[in-house]
């Protein structure tokens, strides 16, 4: 299988197990299934589950039920798209080319939407049948991920006070390694801890998910620069615009290819200790950086 | 101890356990840890944490670390409160007599603090040390409690799309169970559960849950009509001014403290099996009908 085949597979495997726990827009209330829906199923690449899915079978022949584990990710990671887009936060209109879930169905629903997203994350994690401990660590690496002391919200508030605020090094990392970084990391370590890994596997594919989150978000940032609106399906070159502070604007776009580069061979390095079980992860690392949108 | 001693002592147990799982005002980063705790340790009654643990110990004589599971219930309860205020939803500037977390914080922290509140209460669950199955038990509990088919996010749905429609028993209970009621009867449920229930017991618990939780309701949609905006602390009348729909809009003012008293006794009714262990939940739902805010 090519690695494009592994991915389309994936990818319909996660619309399909999105469908199974995400209620249907026949039940009521039917609206906010329905903007849930129409964020969740807005073309997304689903990045997260795929890599959550490739540890589970970097660790272990046949991870059955890690498909449930894969798409809260992918949960929190769309109410945090929907949340980011309202106008007090981004005020994006467009988001993977179509009008943000405020723009559909209003600020309120959008916010309830991202709200139920959220919750119904964890609702999934709680019904998955595992052992207690790793239904546990499960709960704990989504939440603190997600969470305010170096995840992903916290990200969100460095970003937004660090609009209009002087670019640097420092700031940068921190921004980066809590707003995108931990759930890519994250999407590593549920996969691993949910397919029985031991320490040191855990360990390497949480390296792993560091190098590659890093890759994933310089890379993001670069496009944002040469892509042009229509591309991309965002709006791009909002970055500068908004002020945000990015690799290109630290390091220039040159300086950022390299170190995408350099992220890349730090996650093969990574998984040095793994057989070819973890071969599709190193697809994806290359994937991540040779991407064009 | 009186009930007042009882209620004095379980909002220190609560206000110090929040203090215990909230990160510090000074953590970084720190605006969102101060909008979550002026959010917090605005005055609340408390009234889903004490259900909780009185629950707790109507099973059981020592519920040690009952407490962390009550807060979660207080989280989610402020998380819902900060998004409820927000100008795309309530588009309140009142709250327990301060200013609303936007107000203060604006409108983006607002956002991203009720989200962290909501992540912190998964977070917690998944930290508290109990059995596998009643772990994932409470974390399941409090994620449907809060979601959207049947519970708190379904009811703010129903009550945005209901702003204006004709107001109808059917709608106003359909509203009110998912609403309130879910969360209230989870804080029985959760602190049940913990305290090891078995099924009768938690059968019963939810029943008094359901009673409490529609007194509860009823109590303050009269006391929005009977209160001015100075005694009540948030801005009175503002139900009818915005055709909510609440209790006195269908039933009227004495029907609705009728049926109020009658919600109170089906509570006592369900605790028919439980001893004297029970006390404080019987007289916590005469309270809830007797109170004047």
């Amino acid at each position: 299988m090519t690695l494009a085949q592994y991915l389309a597979a994936q990818q319909s495997l996660v619309d399909r197990t999105l469908d199974h726990w995400v209620p249907a827009e026949t039940v009521p209330p039917q609206t906010i299934h329905k903007a849930m829906r129409y964020s969740l199923f807005a073309g997304g690449k689903r990045i997260r589950p795929v890599l959550c899915i490739a540890a589970a079978e970097a660790v272990s022949d046949s991870p059955v039920g890690v498909e449930s584990v894969a798409i809260t990710l992918e949960l929190i990671h769309t109410y945090s798209l929907i949340h980011d887009d309202l106008p007090a936060l981004d005020n994006d209109d467009l988001r993977r080319g179509m009008p943000t879930c405020h723009k559909v169905f209003g600020e309120a629903m959008a916010i309830l939407a991202g709200d139920a997203l959220l919750t119904l994350a964890f609702e999934v994690l709680s019904r998955i049948p595992t052992t207690a401990e790793r239904g546990a660590a499960l709960v704990r690496e989504l939440a603190t991920a997600s969470g305010t002391v170096g995840g992903m919200i916290g990200g969100q508030v460095h970003d937004l006070e660090g609009e209009g605020v002087r670019p640097t090094a420092e700031l940068l990392e921190s921004i980066h390694r809590a707003k995108t970084g931990a759930l890519l990391r994250a999407s590593l370590r549920m996969g691993a801890i949910f397919a029985g890994a031991d320490e040191e596997q855990l360990s390497a594919l949480s390296s792993f998910g560091e190098h590659a989150g890093l890759a994933f978000q310089i890379v993001d940032d670069v496009l944002d620069v040469e892509e042009s609106s229509e591309s991309l399906g965002k709006t791009a070159g909002k970055d500068a615009e908004q002020q945000k502070i990015t690799f290109p604007a630290v390091y220039g776009l040159e300086r950022s290819r390299a170190m995408a580069e350099e992220e890349r061979l730090g996650a093969h390095l990574a998984l040095q200790s793994f057989d070819e079980r973890a071969e599709r992860l190193r697809e994806l690392a290359d994937l991540i950086v040779r991407r064009k949108a």
